[in-house]
């Protein structure tokens, strides 16, 4: 039953290092030097030498329509690309005022007024994005968002963050961290 | 971060006796003569005398549009009503043909050609319900849902499950347990 489940561990080791980590929004977590990533198996067990571990799972799409899942499917690229050395962490937790809204106030907020799927689009397939969701499995934040890309792309990945920043589903954002990253050869 | 988890055993043990257990689809579960519910609190442990431990949380609307959580609002009772002392619990777990539509087309099958919220909405507030999910942390089946309501309901909460049943939406139940219990005075 864990085979969807991801933990993002913060320590002292880690296939990435962490060159930048900043308490976007709320109480942050504690500076770790390297982000260590793994699939959970039926015997894991917490690396517990870890200043803190996160989990997400993949999980069905919320928001995203027809139409924008096949604009999605046609260039979203995998991870692990061999170019793609710098990545990021962003774990976020909404509001409760965002919960309580129902689904078709919420897609409206998410796309029609913030153009998530669409800012998303637009930076694909130089910015790779796995969304993992926390939110029903007991962690503290709803969404850990994993970024792969070339150095090269960096600009790109700050443009992309800070529109998402500005736009109106940011209102009920009151949790953020962002950890950037870069791969260890 | 346990507060949304609750707990179902079953077991030898438990505030409600199982009076049928049928695997409807699927493989089903060991068959227990109670089920016990549990709120998690952050110094739990997992009941190991039990046949089958089931883990759901409360999370936000999937489907439910506005105008329709307004009218389930308006007449949704709360659990725990002295004279509802029949209930359910029915695990339900979807196909991978659900879960790789997008939203849209989910939205479509649910309400518009299945009318689950309408059917719900028709048996309400005689029959209470609560749904919890469970497909984001671990657990074999995607959702947990618990009835309860008064004996003489009995034949309408039949109506309900065998309607549901007989849905759209069904074609994507893979597999199903109906559990009807009592409450121990």
């Amino acid at each position: 039953m864990t085979e969807n489940i991801v933990e993002f561990s913060g320590g002292a080791i880690g296939q990435w290092r962490v060159t930048k980590m900043d308490t976007v929004r709320g109480q942050g977590l504690e500076q770790a030097s390297h982000i260590k990533i793994t699939q959970l198996t039926e015997d894991y067990s917490p690396d517990k030498s870890a200043a803190w571990n996160l989990y997400g799972c993949t999980s069905n799409f919320r928001y995203t329509e027809q139409v924008e899942k096949e604009q999605l499917k046609a260039i979203e690229p995998e991870l692990g690309r061999s170019f793609a050395t710098h990545g990021a962490l962003i774990p976020i937790r909404k509001s409760a005022a965002w919960w309580v809204l129902a689904q078709d106030k919420r897609r409206v907020i998410f796309e029609s007024q913030s153009n998530h799927i669409k800012t998303d689009l637009r930076y694909l397939p130089a910015i790779a994005r796995k969304l993992y969701h926390s939110r029903d499995s007991g962690c503290h934040y709803d969404f850990l968002t994993w970024f792969e890309f070339a150095p090269t792309e960096s600009n790109s990945f700050e443009e992309l963050v800070t529109t998402l920043r500005k736009s109106p589903e940011w209102d009920f954002v009151e949790e953020e961290v962002d950890i950037r990253v870069v791969r260890i050869q």
